[in-house]
């Protein structure tokens, strides 16, 4: 079949393979200076946003990602206070972050303001604890502003970044880990997106590799199913100054703020690899 | 951006989303007495079986499938020695089946021969265990083979049906399940796939209720990733006729036979439910 014109499609690099969602409308289209922003209205998943034309963020599976981008994390650490969200410029990682009682930072550093601005007017859900007093948005460069870190200042740092292609590619470097390393506490833990484990397990291998480089105690990738994401299936990468990443505080169910795909057998089920990603 | 005509597309029934495979050729195209068989040779896919335009296999990603759909079950149950597998015409399942080597009996139930027929052409690693002196090929309805079984025949039961509509409606029932009951031994596990757990929750709440209600003791959800399939992130839904799921056998690693997502770990990971899941 050929799908008809109301349909957004994504070609997912190099695999030969394509995502398609049907959309009813396009709510908006622009250049900022860093890339294109798009908005449709789709029949079935709600918003989508997409930027230079892959799929960023829709309105119904973005959970699963956005809650396996912080839980895990901040659940390693003992007791997260200063969080740093590099990129995540849709806000609902951050709005995930501050969930956690404990927190009393979150600050988000996004290169692309009109990213969040966009987001604010369409996906109001995510940006619903922006203006929450413990947040603070800062539109400035990751990578230098990580490497201009006082040391020891954050807890946990999370990269919720785009693809390792241009200007995403440095947050998935050694030296950007290295100083990363370095403005995290003696408890800190580190976490990246890092790609599909069926397209991207090289990659993967990769970040694993130069987390442990730069000085990380213990590194473990988490995996998760990610439907409007290259190949359907995601990942994101741990790593702790310490170590002991098995070892993660299990709230009560009780004493558990509302999720809907996170929960402590959840994150424990995601750290188990694949037997194609052992060894 | 719109694909060209090389790309075989299948839209995601009512979902509104749509996943595409770049095609170098198309292989193969027959009308059997049930359904249309197509086969590609997909660009970095390996090799694509569809049924009436619906993915079914591709050499790719179909090992995530096949080992969720039987390792489970088989190390569930203290010692299986006799398996049935209704549908599986690929043979994907099979194979997994017969690495087991208690198993003595391999027993698949498929209602239409010709598509095991183009599998051994196409999917040959797929049908490589088919002349195991273990496994037995029946082309028949798997409905009365097991309305017809000797009670008590079986020690493991999987369903690899494709989607709870036209012939295969019925092997979602609960008068389909009260059968596979009775085919049990008293140690038995029947497992069915059940689907998306992000597009058919509700079907996965059916199934396991109409599991419970045939007579199971223990009913429980595996997910996993299945790039290829609908909303990427596939179910099986398991029971037990004596319960206890969770208590199943763990091998030591030297003495399991090869898989590429199969292991203990991963085994008990795909039994954590999503929160939206619980309850």
């Amino acid at each position: 079949m050929t799908l008809d014109t109301n349909w957004y499609t994504e070609e997912w690099s190099g695999q030969g393979t394509a995502i398609s969602l049907k959309f009813k409308s396009k709510l908006h289209d622009e250049q900022s200076p860093y890339q294109r922003i798009e908005i449709y209205e789709t029949e079935t998943f709600g918003r989508l946003m997409t930027l230079d034309g892959l799929v960023m963020v829709t309105d119904r599976d973005n959970f699963v990602y956005h809650e396996m981008m912080s839980h895990p994390a901040l659940f390693a650490h003992p007791a997260p206070q200063r969080v740093l969200v590099i990129g995540g410029g849709d806000c609902g990682t951050l709005r995930e972050v501050l969930k956690h009682d404990g927190v009393t930072l979150a600050e988000q550093v996004e290169l692309d303001e009109r990213v969040t601005r966009v987001a604010e007017k369409f996906f109001p859900d995510l940006c619903a604890s922006n203006n929450d007093p413990r947040a603070r948005l800062r539109f400035d460069d990751g990578i230098a502003w990580v490497a201009k870190a006082t040391p020891e200042s954050y807890d946990v740092i999370i990269i919720d970044s785009t693809d390792p292609v241009g200007p995403a590619a440095g947050l998935f470097s050694e030296a950007f880990y290295r100083n990363c390393f370095k403005a995290l506490g003696p408890q800190g833990i580190l976490v990246g997106q890092s790609e599909s484990p069926l397209f991207h397990a090289e990659l993967i291998r990769s970040v694993q590799k130069s987390m442990r480089d730069s000085g990380f105690k213990d590194v473990a990738t988490l995996h998760f199913p990610q439907c409007t994401y290259p190949s359907g299936w995601w990942s994101a990468t741990m790593a702790s100054k310490q170590g002991g990443l098995v070892n993660f505080r299990r709230p009560a169910s009780n004493k558990m703020f509302t999720t809907r795909y996170y929960n402590s057998d959840i994150h424990q089920g995601a750290l188990a690899l694949p037997q194609f990603l052992r060894k």
